[in-house]
């Protein structure tokens, strides 16, 4: 099997450019140790900061070398979860969604890398101010939390721009080789996959979910503030959520502003049961674009070979485009 | 210098994967044809499909050989023009938004190539059964109109493997050689610029929105419907436009609904007016995140013999991240 070396495999020792997302309470010790042991990086989903959660994911993780990731806004109020996360000595420590300023000293003293991630040019050019080691460049192609505004193609691009030589890693919408290849020739130095790793055997989803990843179209996926809305917990302005499209965002599609009260009240309750029976039609299934690309549930281990298999193929033929 | 060789090329016998978005009265004959001189393919910008407005574009085109694009459901109203434009012996027709079956058959009867840009891999499906020649899957990267949906990236990965072996065209957020070796990497046979030509010497575009392109940022781009509402011809529902942030896109985000009766009427006074004055603060500047490349106006062949030259060195040494 091929290797694929770039600046970041140098960067974190590892074979691979592939980072699993830090998908919450879904990106486990199992999936993230599968990942790591593959050639990528597993980075467990640390989500909204619970202290209680780092411990056990970690010690699932075996002594598999992992990172964590966690919503930064969440971290702020909750940052014991990021003293307990680097207490395991984490390869990377990933931060999302809001001013990761307050917690880069700690990251670095503990000889973590500190993973950004970004969904604007402007935050790319702040992390990469503030010493960010590598920055994950976030499309709206993208499965769940993001912004909506940019998309990963014209994103990468003009972020590797923007912040090298900071490594810049590609997220939104990549599913294979093919994605991971491309987002080489933007320049960027690998992918964070979601989406694909979602339906790996080893994450932690129901079955439903997973065929359900298997089936769905990216036609069929929708950005939406629904289910922070009814789920639970609301997020700062500007984020939203990108899933499949079900029953739940059908009904309040456009009219989000409405959702309030004794309505508000009922739904969550509604939002309750059916997430406990995985019924779909409320539940959430995130979702990015990648969704296409997904036919099975497939182990992680397998996930990484194609995806590295099918990058080094085309990437090895791709001269024969050029006629001197 | 090189020459890029695919299925596009081949099909279209071009020297470079490479066509210039139809931009509705931007895309001249002087523009399509220096595209088409320097080894790309020209579309003139057909749009709204006014049948006066063909005939002196062909001229301008002089002896060049280029294409047009239509907005379908405006062809629709006035399929005139199509008539009139397929008298000039086509190299192609480029149809987009809206059911393109009526015109199919008189394009094909002219011996034009059909070209069908989609945003959905639904209409990808319906262009690949309806005969189109090459299948322009545009995301939401890009500028002018489109839907909101689907990024660039993860949807022609998706609409490559869903129409093979129909040669799809990347679109939206490509402005430079290394987005065209990604759109390659994706599985695509060429890409389609809008932004990066609407900065062109040749484009017919005032000298200030040249300048406002060289220096918008693609985080100041909206997604609005705005411009339709106020500027009209009012769009059927669906679809919207990506342009740079304004005052007028500013005053009326999350209100568009608003925009109705007396207040319409003074704003579409306002804007006629802005226009002629090219006050940047109301007009509309269509651009895509490709923007965040442009640093000045550049001739045509320039930005052709740049892109395909950039291309042409990152696929060259891309191998080099294959270790075995």
């Amino acid at each position: 099997m091929p290797r694929l070396r770039t600046a970041l495999t140098d960067l974190l020792g590892i074979e691979h450019p592939i980072l699993l997302a830090p998908m919450a309470a879904i990106s486990g010790g199992r999936l993230a140790a599968a990942v790591t042991e593959a050639g990528g990086l597993g980075l467990l989903g640390g989500g909204y900061a619970d202290p209680r959660w780092v411990d056990p994911a970690f010690h699932e993780a075996g002594n598999g070398r992992v990172g964590i990731g966690f919503i930064t806004w969440a971290l702020d109020r909750q940052p014991e979860a990021l003293a307990r996360a680097l207490a395991h000595r984490p390869a990377a420590v990933m931060l999302s969604f809001g001013d990761p300023g307050t917690h880069v000293a700690a990251i670095k003293e503990a000889g973590a890398r500190l993973i950004c991630q970004v969904q604007r040019l402007e935050e790319a050019e702040q992390a990469a101010a503030l010493g960010a080691d590598v920055i994950v460049a976030q499309g709206q192609d993208g499965g769940g939390h993001g912004r909506v505004g940019r998309g990963t193609l014209g994103f990468v691009r003009a972020a590797v721009e923007a912040v090298a030589p900071v490594p810049v890693v590609a997220a939104g919408g990549i599913g294979d080789g093919r994605g991971l290849a491309a987002a080489l020739m933007l320049g960027a130095a690998g992918v964070l996959m979601g989406t694909r790793f979602y339906a790996a055997e080893e994450a932690v989803a129901p079955q439903a979910v997973k065929q359900a990843l298997a089936e769905g179209r990216g036609d069929d996926t929708v950005f939406t503030g629904v289910f922070d809305r009814v789920r639970g917990p609301e997020w700062p302005g500007g984020y939203g959520g990108h899933a499949l499209r079900n029953a739940l965002t059908e009904r309040w599609r456009g009219r989000e502003s409405e959702l309030a009260g004794a309505v508000l009240e009922a739904e969550r309750e509604a939002y309750r049961r059916a997430d406990e029976a995985d019924d779909l039609s409320s539940r959430v299934v995130w979702a990015g674009e990648a969704v296409d690309l997904i036919r099975e549930s497939l182990p992680a281990s397998e996930i990484v070979r194609r995806t590295v298999s099918e990058a080094a193929a085309v990437l090895s033929v791709a001269p024969r485009f050029v006629v001197s």
